[in-house]
């Protein structure tokens, strides 16, 4: 009895390296197909192809395997072919490709200092902006942000001043040598967006908009793509794609917290996104410490953790006056609460001469 | 000493009943300016004002209740008087008003008769169209469903055909004597599907896409709303509140399930969403079971659930040939599965003669 | 160059049929190696095993798959096998064998007519259960719920009666012939709470506090398996698992809501695991709506649904005066709201003679 | 006109002081009866006072704000009122008292150093246990880690060697100066489990099992309470009372990841958990890095991310050979890789002369 047992242990084992020849076989044709297509310029990926090879097994199957587990084991086996591959610009590849730099202006994200985006949520008036954007240059920050357009759960919400608002950014960061980085909602509005801000922003609720996304794939301004509050990083990184698709490399991913069940903060903040970002794409990976904790209290731990866990910089709200903010008024920062949370993270800007 | 406690007792229920006879004090006077704001055409909502209020509160704190405790305190006791009152055109309102019926070409969603919108995930062919029209006519379906404009993860899968599936789903459509729905997800692109499709969609991954929203209220046609994957049944609202506020009324709610951690279903279907939705607004609710469930072989229990808890309608995918699909091939019903679906939910529908 | 890519593609083509072989050929083995163990009675699963199997096949990996990939994808392979063979005595078995019927005293869960077991959240004194008992058997319900000992988030919140509020919970169901259920939370007291209630119940809060599951796997009686609020689906089957491995197949799996970022109910009714459990177990599933909703106005219409997607029954709490009772006042039905009820679900029961 | 909505603004604004007054002196009278229930020793807390005031309110209302807005609004009042009084022995307490350290051996928790506790996922063998315990003893590491009875979702795996295991923990770590840290599940098993090992854990599937909190609360062991992988950070909070409650204050509080809709990792790790639960209680704060992420190859960024946001220490699973674990074999570091995460991290330890 304990024979036959073993013999037929010994079956499943030569089955398994039987099947561990033909996986490896294969992986080594799909990559052979891949080289081909890539001299032939051929598209990489036919998702019909797919479905046909699929259909075809499951026509072909004889048992015991039900043809749900047989679409699924394949599925499986595709998917790990399609990773082996450069799918795209190589967004998704593995290992890590060399880490890029993202220039805007003459300051670069994912070179060796953190950089700090700070601003207002959004901008109020010139006065505000000026303020704010004469007191981040003296703390040595190099990127102003503040929106224009605002996205609000409720249309009766205050929706920021447009092109307006645009403009006092624009000239606010110019006059104290900072970059202004501005939210872009509506594929229409890109252009005017780019023709006045140095960096482009996506914001959480607008990741899946793929008409914008190929919009600001278009233009020649750096993108900060932000996740949406409940997506998958492979669909961040697949919203990048869409970017990345139409001609513009330069996307810096952000991190941003997502919804999950606990009500302490807005968002969870999802630290583990920063490694991961980094291992499975090229591209620099912030956090923005702010919309995560939806409250200021706990700012400056999070934006240390997010610098150890190696983030390539922090996104914070930073108010004049926070109580009078006409939105998220919790969680923007005073000056003050601003230079507190400067020290405590290490920030190592420094005032320009 | 206990006379001391019955005393101190009995200050805290004094001091309630003060508090009670303010609160609703307060709800008096904001029902009056409401009143007379309606009667002089006065904008409803000032979220300014809002926190001028709370600043102003906090200010004249003196404790022992923290600042942060008075603000969130008086948030609740400001939100519950909003709850009150008419926002924007009743949304919001509580308790439910006259449930009002949509109407598209000669049916009434949100009538008697719960309806069934069926069709491919995506308009792939005239012959594919053609089939299912032919099909679901004879079925006495009245709603054919069929994507032009697809939104996907990856840029490389397959995204429509753009203006000529739009063409192709409003002839096969008009030939059986159906009614077209379909997605929009690009504002630019509203009017030309405003033009072919009696029923424009907004999709999951749209639901925050406010410039779209403002775009379909400007148009003529029904909207079919679909909530966000995450969304709350308040952001759902107050998307429709998007759509409404530009003037289009005729809006049509959609439960598509929602991202959990649950993985044996794409997605989790709320069906508390169906009672909810209908108890805060008076908009139509219907289901769509194939997105939520992403698998065939629950979708009659969940039809069937979706029904019972009162939902207007259903929505279903319908494919020739769901394994030679181009998406969605797990999760489309066959000609025969669908026949078995209607049947195993009682759809009323009948062949026209 | 075409023929070159035919021919590659046609290489694909071979390896995935000749993997369609292989992997069948393995399955095949394994039900052999199962039908051998079956007869032999060795257990079935050997968790070390298959962790050699796996460390075995990344020793002999050449690449190009990584060792990650190997790993993964013989992991779904050795899944997939498992869940063709009887895990334990068939939970997890597909297709779903005949499902089975708990029997409850002369009362059967699982048979052709739903069932409601009802009752107050707490016991919390003689006469509120007499009131409630009489009530019930009124009307033709069943089972009487009542808890002795209660799991409250702060251990100052009403714990229950204890010892006295199962007595008092007995005798009321024995003088109006009703059955009684009530949760167990120490393996400790398992034996107490057997000897007087008739159906014991784990909730949610202990579905993987493995040692009482087995407790109550040693007992006699019939258990009511709640379903963890963040538990998946397999995790809930598992749990199942425990109770029967120790001899006590009785068990009834209860959906009860899920924990999901959606605030309005106080959990999510996942309404796809009524027929996803029915598939993938032989065992009757009922709904707890009270738990699931938090809140009254929405309990008739989710019960319809839980009816309608297949529930073999539905559990409510009821109070003799819901807004005095000691805990969940918001969610218990005053006994007009639950004549209300039973008439909106369509419950079947009457009066005894 | 505008002086009529002028003079309506103008009472809003005098009730919103007159109920700051008013919300005010009834936060000073409960203070007072906190005061007076102190001296007196009478239980703080009643929830049925609690409701019986709601009761009372809802029967007084007469609108226009219904009773569930009534109800709503002194839930949040009288919440409120709680924050500010010290619910049992300060757990909750606001604003932070002084942290509090736990000695567990000669060694604190929640002092300068963080600390870390490693180990194998399970107690496997003496062989297993004694080299690991040597070689962590050799880097300085203090505690040492090993399951002997293991929570398994299914009751075919692996259990855990149980009191052998507990032994065989207890020996090694003797052997070589380390603290032993193990789990224990069954209220029955805390007594032998606390004549052995240094420190008890509560493992996340029983942060709710409230018998077992009591039972270690009342034994003389150190407490390492993990969070339930879906528990609000308020019932962490709660849990660890349940122990507090019986008289052992010496717990320290754990973050090992939340579920979440996101695949990459096996949780979620919060890390705002950290510093909220360092504001909200005066208890430490560790974090289990492995069950975080369940996978090896992001542990030194999230390690480097809890200490920098506070973290008192870290809990790692390291295995002398972990693709031969017979538990969680994808997340255990081996030897080498587990002094690359000690260098990467930063950990002071250094070995013992």
């Amino acid at each position: 009895m304990a024979d036959d047992l073993k013999r037929l242990r010994s079956e499943i084992e030569e089955t398994n390296l039987a099947l561990l020849e033909l996986l490896n076989r294969r992986a080594r044709i799909v990559l052979e197909i891949q080289r081909f297509k890539t001299e032939h310029d051929i598209p990489a990926f036919l998702p019909q192809r797919e479905q046909e090879m699929l259909a075809e097994l499951m026509r072909r199957n004889t048992g015991p395997f039900s043809n749900r587990t047989i679409h699924q084991l394949f599925s499986e086996i595709i998917g790990a072919s399609a990773e082996l591959i450069d799918l795209g610009r190589e967004v998704v590849a593995l290992p890590r490709a060399e880490p890029m730099i993202v220039r805007v202006g003459g300051e670069m994200i994912g070179g060796e200092q953190p950089i700090m985006i700070a601003g207002p949520c959004a901008v109020e008036s010139e006065a505000q902006m000026e303020t704010v954007a004469g007191f981040l240059a003296g703390l040595g920050v190099r990127f102003l942000r503040g929106g224009a357009f605002k996205p609000r759960s409720s249309p009766y919400s205050f929706q920021g001043l447009g092109s307006r608002g645009l403009q006092i950014l624009a000239d606010s960061a110019r006059r104290h040598g900072l970059l202004a980085v501005t939210e872009v909602m509506d594929p229409r509005a890109v252009e005017e967006a780019a023709d006045s801000a140095d960096m482009l922003q996506i914001g959480a609720r607008n990741m899946y908009n793929y008409d914008l996304l190929r919009e600001v794939g278009r233009c020649r301004r750096p993108v900060l793509l932000k996740r949406g509050f409940s997506a998958t990083l492979d669909e961040l990184l697949w919203s990048a794609e869409y970017i990345i698709s139409e001609g513009n490399e330069e996307v810096v991913l952000c991190e941003r917290g997502i919804r999950t069940f606990e009500s302490q903060t807005r968002n969870t903040l999802d630290i583990s996104a920063v490694p991961l970002l980094q291992l499975r794409s090229r591209h620099p990976v912030i956090v923005d410490v702010s919309h995560a904790a939806g409250r200021r209290d706990i700012l400056a731990p999070l934006g240390r953790a997010a610098l150890a866990a190696g983030a390539n910089g922090l996104m914070v709200e930073v108010h004049p006056d926070p109580d009078r903010a006409r939105s998220d008024s919790q969680q923007q920062l005073s000056p003050d609460e601003f230079v507190r949370f400067l020290a405590e993270v290490g920030f190592p800007g420094t005032a320009r001469p």
